[in-house]
């Protein structure tokens, strides 16, 4: 076995991980903490706070959990979820679907509300459907990172019309690329993961709970299974308490801490126009090579941008050809997709005019060079 | 909120994180790849031969979940435990306590061997326990790194002298430090962290699954409730199906890898004797302070060190000095050694002369100055 490991500088433009800035890998190299130490314990109340106003929230309890985006979706949903409970789950692609998986797993009796893949749902028939069944929380991915498809998670407060309802969102794609407005959208729980619009290494998943998601876990019938992933534990750690937990993964904090510190100097109004603009630049050289998106222009995201890919064309072989004579990633589609589609990140610092330029002019001449 | 982040330069001598190798967090720093890249497929590949080398084992499905030490606990515990099923969990100290109450939560009905903290099993006790019960599965911690002591996991393979038993063992505060012989052993799982004898920053929990654990999870009456944590289904990305599961944490691996390489460069015996070596010369330096082990030779780790707290000594105030004077971070004691003892690692990089030289000096001088 070879002992050196020196991989190619790949750009990442696929569904993430996306690069990270210079700065923001630099931060990991800060003096390992201990987890119980004074300094490492400011350091988390740095990213609460942080994290707080890129979630656009006054949530107390929002922190990061020590594992990846997915680790994210189970934290709520383990922990939202009481046994044989109804949930809505409204679903239109991949990371929808993964939602009705864990929810069944941890013992909902699963409502979907079905679109077909990469088309917008009918908030008509997830009121309808949250309207007959007795279901207290309705889940919805905000950025479908398997379609490029932008949900309208703002629209969920109108169920509260029929009746209270626990809102949760996926914002594993939209976080730092896309305005969540959790506060603002009345969304109960959310998370997200630290590669993509964030800009930090893959490893962290940043979640947020409000007080009406929290007296539901309070008033579970029993504690959630899961003891890595239970709330009011995670809380006893991040907060006052400080009681042990888990070794808290601290260099990947300090990571996160930095890029989180990058994205409120830069603002999140810019940032969000700097995703806009690009994807908007990235759209138009492939509307002028002649290429489609997958999505209506009113749905797009910035942060995941999906292309049809042109009849008589091997998507196979133009990723590879991207990833082999570029060192460009891209993504592939899933399921009804596969083969379909491409999907393109331009998220965190890959959202720039020069990264776009290079992805256009290597795409167009690794689909133009036949095999 | 200030936006710079510049902790304190600490010696980490405490129950873990332990501090780095700057070779190791410079692994850090290679270019990102992405969750599906060719080229890290090559070096998950290399971390499962690595750690197939470090644990001392042949099993197949070896590989890192992406989280800490207590998430590699969870997916031991939350695969092997069918609902309703006995499990016998010999418990004396703290994370013996944790086994038992994660085994609960994941369905069992838990049969406890008990011992008091930091003093040794009554294996006979053991034996009768499981002969008395149905359970199939029976778990230890290694190494106690709440009181220091080493549990004697190479016995367990008797009782399949009564019958065939799952063995699972905790080897988060051995692994790398000591042998611990999963093949030789005989033990079916086992779960270990980054941080510790490993030497990699804190993040990951290496797992390994016999044939015979992998059994046991593949005829489960249902899939566990976790999904992120769900062995079979990380075993198909670790595996030869590559089937996309969550988005590795790539840095984190690539840190691990090294530090594994380091590890294998050494020698893993002659890596155990550097730590048996430098536990030795702790000892003698806290004997000839005056001060006491808690535990009995013949069970002493050599990672963890445990010392009585003299009397008349305010526990916490050296600890802060050692802490605020010093640099120096040693663990304190829990549940019934809160203020009884300290617990000073000496794991990975800090298992050196000089580091041991200067806790003595600096220990010595925390006790004798008064407040």
């Amino acid at each position: 076995m070879s002992r050196s490991f020196h991989p190619p500088q790949r750009i990442l433009l696929g569904p993430g991980p996306s690069n990270v800035e210079p700065r923001v890998l630099q931060a990991m190299l800060a003096p390992l903490l201990g987890h119980m130490d004074p300094v490492y314990f400011q350091c988390m109340d740095e990213i609460q706070d942080l994290l707080r106003s890129v979630f656009e929230t006054g949530n107390r309890v929002t922190f990061t959990v020590s594992g990846t985006g997915g680790a994210g979706m189970e934290t709520c949903l383990a922990n939202l979820i009481d046994e044989g409970e109804e949930v809505v789950v409204c679903v239109n692609g991949f990371f929808g679907e993964r939602m009705a998986e864990l929810a069944a797993r941890w013992g909902a009796r699963v409502i979907r509300v079905d679109s077909d893949w990469g088309q917008p749902f009918d908030m008509q028939k997830v009121r309808d459907a949250f309207r007959k069944s007795s279901a207290r929380v309705v889940t919805m991915v905000h950025a479908e990172t398997s379609t490029g498809m932008r949900n309208p998670i703002e629209e969920l407060k109108s169920l509260r019309d029929v009746r209270d309802a626990i809102l949760v969102a996926d914002t594993v794609t939209s976080l730092g690329a896309h305005p969540v407005g959790i506060d603002r959208n009345s969304i109960d729980a959310s998370y997200s993961c630290s590669q993509k619009g964030i800009g930090a290494p893959p490893g962290l998943a940043p979640v947020t709970f409000s007080e009406r998601a929290l007296e539901k876990i309070r008033n579970r019938k029993a504690p959630p299974r899961t003891w890595y992933l239970d709330v009011q534990l995670l809380n006893k750690y991040w907060g006052s308490d400080r009681a042990y937990h888990h070794t808290a993964p601290a260099l990947m904090n300090y990571a996160l801490r930095e890029a989180l510190c990058m994205i409120l100097e830069e603002g999140l109004e810019a940032r969000w126009q700097r995703h806009e603009r690009n994807s908007g630049t990235f759209v138009a050289g492939i509307e002028a090579m002649g290429l489609e998106m997958l999505v209506a222009p009113e749905y797009r995201l910035w942060s995941l941008n999906t292309v049809r890919v042109p009849d008589g064309v091997d998507d196979a072989r133009v990723r590879s050809r991207l990833l082999n004579s570029h060192n460009i990633e891209i993504g592939s589609g899933f399921g009804v997709f596969k083969g379909k589609i491409w999907r393109v990140g331009l998220m965190g610092a890959n959202s720039n005019q020069n990264t776009v330029l290079l992805l256009l002019a290597a795409l167009k001449s690794a689909i133009a060079t036949r095999a």
